[in-house]
């Protein structure tokens, strides 16, 4: 495919990764761990849980565990975690709770108007390797108006498999280059670009808090490159 | 499970089938074709169109046809029925856009309104046997809120198989009871309730057109009736 812009009236669905990407993962664990715990570092927590992350989905896609959701995977990071910030002794419920502290991210505040605008003109899916339940729970509280809500779950395969990205054109019975990936990481947008799709990537410069700040200069191969979903939305002219 | 209504605090999900619970494929089927072939009767070809969809649907789960989606046995069933119209003549793009008319069925008249106000309280999902793109399309174009489109597509299973039922319960982490199916069906709310869930049946007399009006009396055995999801939404307090 040419490194050049997708013609708007090409492009029928953008696909939406979500962590990191439309919700402030980092910010939204950092602050429940350290309401429900004072005196935890939440920052060292948050990018803790978030590390054990990829070894989990790999674990799952060698074969090593059978398929398995997100929700679970982020149990067993959490219940190999919490010794070493002092939290051995939470119990069942506890942990559960804090558990779905991923359920209950929230948005970056460009993400709702942006994508409320992109809607107007193309259909809104997320694709998420977090499973539809995570996905559907955090809409509904965060307000996201999705049209679908796409995820590993669906396809049996966590991204960067081709199954994901392919099937989303797939669900929409589309060409994928009438599929755009939006997404804050750079491994993410090129597996999408090998199976044909488009790539948008959006600056999330405090992905992993203000102590890490993330290099968001242009990479080359990416289609487009926004700071915002609303800035996406203007490029889009929506 | 006992014979009562349900407690509304209980109930977490409302699983909603979609061809003639919300909306009204007869009556949209039988304008489009009407509208694109005058002198078709319309009212037979809708019917004939939607007879077609149980045997389709058992050949897929008899193992006869590999995982085959509604589009596609839609089209199998479209291209069968269009001799008998005298429409045999119907080149690839006229059948391609005739097939996709079930993703542009009107809801019927309260189901946005009863909807939106159940919405409030519970958590929406689609159950029906329609692929996730035909779901998501007609989602959009109608403005059925929904909070989640699952379908048959989701968990390689058409209803009744009692995988259907019981995914919506396992997709978000509950309980059977905490699921309730709306349909205008009482095989479908029957199978939902073998598997632990609550049934609520809403009646649809004119589902198959004037000329073909419904029993719609009740049934024991369904948790609740109701004359349209608008008064579903007031006998659950929404």
């Amino acid at each position: 495919m040419p490194n050049v812009s997708p013609q708007p009236d090409q492009l029928q669905v953008l696909a939406f990764d979500i962590f990191g990407t439309v919700v402030d993962w980092h910010g939204s664990l950092k602050a429940e761990v350290e309401a429900l715990y004072p005196g935890i570092d939440g920052d060292a927590f948050a990018n803790a849980w978030r590390a054990g992350y990829r070894p989990a989905m790999a674990r799952v896609m060698s074969g090593e565990l059978g398929w398995t959701r997100i929700d679970d995977l982020h149990r067993m990071i959490l219940d190999s975690l919490l010794p070493d910030f002092g939290l051995a002794h939470l119990d069942e419920a506890a942990r559960v709770h804090l558990n779905r502290a991923w359920h209950r991210l929230n948005p970056w505040p460009d993400s709702v108007a942006g994508l409320t605008r992109l809607r107007r003109r193309y259909t809104l899916c997320t694709l998420s390797n977090g499973n539809i339940g995570l996905l559907a729970d955090m809409a509904k509280r965060a307000g996201l108006p999705w049209d679908c809500i796409l995820s590993a779950e669906v396809f049996r395969a966590y991204k960067p498999d081709p199954r994901t990205y392919l099937g989303v054109a797939s669900t929409f019975d589309l060409r994928p280059d009438q599929v755009m990936l939006v997404a804050a990481h750079h491994d993410d947008l090129e597996a999408a670009r090998g199976c044909g799709l488009y790539s948008a990537y959006i600056e999330r410069p405090l992905e992993f808090g203000a102590a890490h700040v993330k290099d968001v200069s242009p990479v080359a191969g990416n289609h487009l490159h926004a700071a915002s979903l609303e800035a996406l939305a203007d490029q889009l002219g929506c």
